[in-house]
């Protein structure tokens, strides 16, 4: 457009590449960044580049650390005999942020998805298996409870069975403080069948 | 959180200083910048400080730009003789993407507000009316249709009407509420078309 300079241009172009961010969005952000303070700028530019520079993943269990072993699998105070199983680092945030589970995490950096062609050989499963030759308890299965998502959950389950780990699937149902006749009868069904004795 | 390493905590911190930036949306934007190639993250972080760096106001009209007079101002083609005013560089560009406004554009850098304390002095008017002193056959406000920009407006009005101006405000097919950036382009052009006299 003849309306922005080169500049904005480029900027709202690399705002717009990012996931969730709309032309809209980019425009804005790239105009909130031009009104901030060329210090904050610099700021926050460098730290882009050194987080990038400085985070890879643990190689135990697959988040993002700057160690080699994440604060996590750092942690003696945790159960490292249980593992919960997850696809992405937002969804060990997600449990980590109820502050109860006190295991730790293994993520898969994806799902298995014929559609999409992610094959077992794409996520981090290997890696999962071979962290089975220690000593662990039982494996939690977190993936999402999409197509993909239990998909793996059953693959990982005939995987790790015949190993002699307890696999066991997070539960699948009405959400806390769901309204019924909002819910999808998948779910439905669902929360009748995981139904448990009161 | 413990969870992520201090890089990403920065990071998701930068992020969610952005405006319509959450928490959740800036984590995922932040773990996504930790899965970009780095050269990428670089050529993001190095347009960031350069745009910053290089772009300010035009000197005519206030808009962003990376020389002394924007394009728009630049541009001899346009009708330098009829002057849009507008609240801020995104309503400008609402319009400029309409491509059938020819005239040149002000930007007010915000709208007259007793509620936050935003008085005449504060925006760019004392700069439109010094525009005003060559040959300017006539202005149409096009601030926003809120309770700001219709002060704005009434306040413009009063001021350049007694200079001997033509005065026109952008007709109300624009819904009573609405912010310029987010209207379609037909309902914009609607409005230029239905501008009366004020």
């Amino acid at each position: 457009m003849e309306l922005y300079s080169g500049y904005i241009n480029k900027l709202i172009e690399q705002f717009a590449k990012l996931p969730g961010i709309g032309s809209k969005s980019a425009q804005r952000l790239a105009l909130h960044i031009i009104n901030m303070p060329p210090d904050h700028v610099e700021h926050f530019a460098h730290i882009m580049v050194e987080a990038r520079k400085n985070v890879h993943y643990c190689k135990n269990c697959f988040t993002l650390t700057d160690k080699e072993i994440c604060p996590i699998c750092a942690n003696l105070k945790r159960d490292h005999k249980m593992i919960m199983v997850v696809e992405n680092i937002r969804d060990l945030a997600a449990y980590e942020k109820t502050g109860k589970y006190d295991g730790v995490y293994h993520v898969l950096h994806g799902a298995i998805s014929p559609m999409l062609g992610v094959g077992p050989n794409d996520i981090k499963l290997k890696e999962l298996v071979k962290r089975l030759e220690e000593e662990v308890d039982e494996v939690i299965i977190a993936t999402n409870s999409s197509l993909e998502g239990e998909t793996t959950a059953m693959y990982i389950s005939k995987l790790i069975k015949p190993i002699g780990v307890k696999v066991t699937r997070i539960a699948s149902g009405v959400p806390v403080g769901g309204d019924l006749e909002c819910i999808d009868e998948i779910t439905l069904l669902r929360a009748l069948e995981g139904r448990t004795e009161l």
